[in-house]
């Protein structure tokens, strides 16, 4: 059950029960300067050996990495820092083998905690070598961008990219805990922000009316990132993503994919952009392309796609591919890759679309036919 | 709980049961002639979309995947076969790689089942590619050594090696079932068969007083592969491993550990050697080193040594190095190496160590200077 209760520093605090005889479950708690305190979060997990503090080169610039190596020492922990580049293409096998290599090298054992400190690449490659280094270690989530925060650091899917698809090898990793620290948003890029709010729309769009209405009426101070504005979106969309993971851990009864919504566009347009379109953007594309193949196949209406893309161009979420992109895609790859992905079972087109404000549900062997339709172009074009 | 049944083709079916809400488990069926019979089997499992043939070069030239894939094709399975270089150096997160790439390729989803057809390190690597991709596929057990159908194959543990140290990374990821067919130890070569009554001895040394007092009284028979014998034997060790795994699944309250008799040097030795001292024998070697330390440390006396290095000379198994690794190794590199095991916390050595014929115990905090000891050197030296 997801609780919620608020303190002094604590702005919430969740709870994520997950169902098994291990009663399994873990906090995420939101707040200000929580980097400063994660000695004491990570204090309750005693006893360990080593705990090892993964960030890449961005978060170690902004001096974040620094913050939680402190508190750490502050509390007597033996802390190992391993630096990986920023960037997408640091989540693949490869650097996982490299941090695997350095654990080895400085003796991190099967006690150890590893924390990962960053975006959802560092959160993602960080529970993908925690779960498989001597068979599982124990991680905790520091996410320190929107989209992590709101997103890939809750509900325990961590991975890695091969070259030819998104999040391809990876496993159900629970962390121990989620420690969010909304003060790390204020200095967060512009393109950061944007990427977090396309899945902030995604939750908004998808599965809940209520954070549609409140965003579509309080656009400007989204843009604007009014602090209060944004804390009640980060702990409403931890709540949601919450709620899915403890009825459907392991995306086995239908519930978990509904998360989903934009996202099997999203990957592809990804991999064609050879990920140099972002995830968020390419979520938030992918999820008016989503409601206009919904529309196409009579599941919602065209006053749903225009009210979606109006409310997109209110808080600064593309609706569009980036020109470039474009104006070179090749639509019968986009489709091929589509018919890879690993939601995909026998090759099946299947989408989660919208029907209304709020609500979607997964829609299954969908033409080919319907999405060259909305291209513009024919089949055999 | 292990159940035991035979019937006519059947010569043992046991069931292992583990403890959780979903009511996990699976049968371990040793037969003759079941390699020809495996679509029976995984046709229980449907649906699924396409099963992978999982072999290395040894075994395809056996022609033993070419029965499993004859089978599979025979109940209308759309197969999908992928070959390795047989060898330890194919147990490495490179093969798996290659592995993920190719069932993109060629469309391997999340329906799939993967059936591992081989010894030991096909069966840890097919493991390992299936609990990976897209978060985990069904995989399916058809150990063609007697290393594999009385260890490796039975209790979920599955991984590669990193350059510096053996099944470094991996899961616990439990097979659907276990396909034991007797036929195929009639051609295993000799150095397999030496191999896997190195797990044999273990087991008996170890764990089972009754075990271990039928094999010293029947060392030729065994020497002899005596059909009946050996089923006995492989039932015997299944019946021992599924029994503690039913306990304690993910090694963690102390019983699974107890499996790991002879290991900690093994692992070591198996790394200074490159890898050209088998695993089996490795174990067969550490075991005795074992002994000595337990004797060394007053666990156990001298009487005990003499009588496991007798079995071993009568049963063929290994007692001492290989002379051209015994001469150059260096001691204080193994135990270096033991400290960076997996199994190792904090550095400290940890061993398990017999105190007489079918039981042993974990014994912590050795010191080195009792290894040094075992090897007639000086820690300085």
């Amino acid at each position: 059950m997801i609780s919620d209760e608020t303190s002094d520093n604590v702005l919430s605090q969740l709870h994520i029960s997950l169902c098994d005889l291990n009663q399994r479950g873990y906090d995420i708690e939101i707040g200000s300067g929580n980097l400063e305190r994660i000695g004491l979060f990570i204090s309750r997990f005693k006893p360990y050996s080593q705990v090892v503090v993964l960030a890449d080169t961005n978060v170690r610039d902004n001096g974040y990495s620094d913050m939680v190596v402190r508190s750490l020492t502050d509390i007597g922990a033996d802390v190992f820092v391993e630096v990986i580049r920023s960037g997408e293409q640091s989540k693949s096998v490869e650097t996982a083998i490299k941090i695997w290599s350095d654990f080895l090298e400085v003796g991190i054992d099967r006690n150890s905690i590893l924390v990962s400190v960053g975006g959802g690449v560092i959160g993602d490659l960080g529970g993908f070598v925690a779960a498989a280094y001597t068979r599982g270690i124990r991680f905790f989530q520091v996410p320190t961008t929107l989209l992590a925060q709101v997103d890939s650091s809750v509900g325990g899917k961590v991975g890695v990219d091969l070259p030819q698809a998104k999040n391809m090898v990876g496993f159900f990793h629970q962390p121990l805990g989620v420690l969010i620290d909304s003060d790390v948003l204020k200095t967060l890029p512009d393109i950061e922000y944007v990427c977090g709010l396309g899945e902030v729309a995604k939750y908004a769009v998808s599965l809940d009316a209520e954070l549609f209405n409140m965003l579509e009426t309080n656009a400007d101070k989204v843009k604007a990132r009014d602090s209060e504005l944004i804390r009640f979106i980060v702990t409403k969309c931890c709540k949601i993503k919450g709620q899915i993971v403890e009825e459907d851990e392991f995306e086995k009864t239908g519930k978990r994919v509904l998360l989903n919504y934009g996202h099997t566009f999203a990957h592809v347009f990804e991999i064609v952009s050879k990920f140099t379109l972002p995830h968020g953007q390419a979520v938030a594309i992918g999820s008016i392309y989503a409601a206009k193949l919904a529309a196409e196949l009579g599941i919602t209406d065209k006053n749903f796609v225009d009210r979606q893309i109006k409310f997109h161009n209110s808080i600064g979420l593309p609706v569009e591919l980036p020109e470039e992109l474009f104006v070179t895609i090749n639509w019968k790859e986009v489709i091929d890759l589509m018919q890879h992905d690993k939601k995909t079972e026998s090759g099946k087109l299947r989408f989660v679309l919208p029907t209304k404000i709020g609500q979607c549900k997964v829609v299954n062997n969908v033409d080919p036919k319907n999405i060259y339709n909305l291209t513009g172009l024919s089949q055999n074009s």
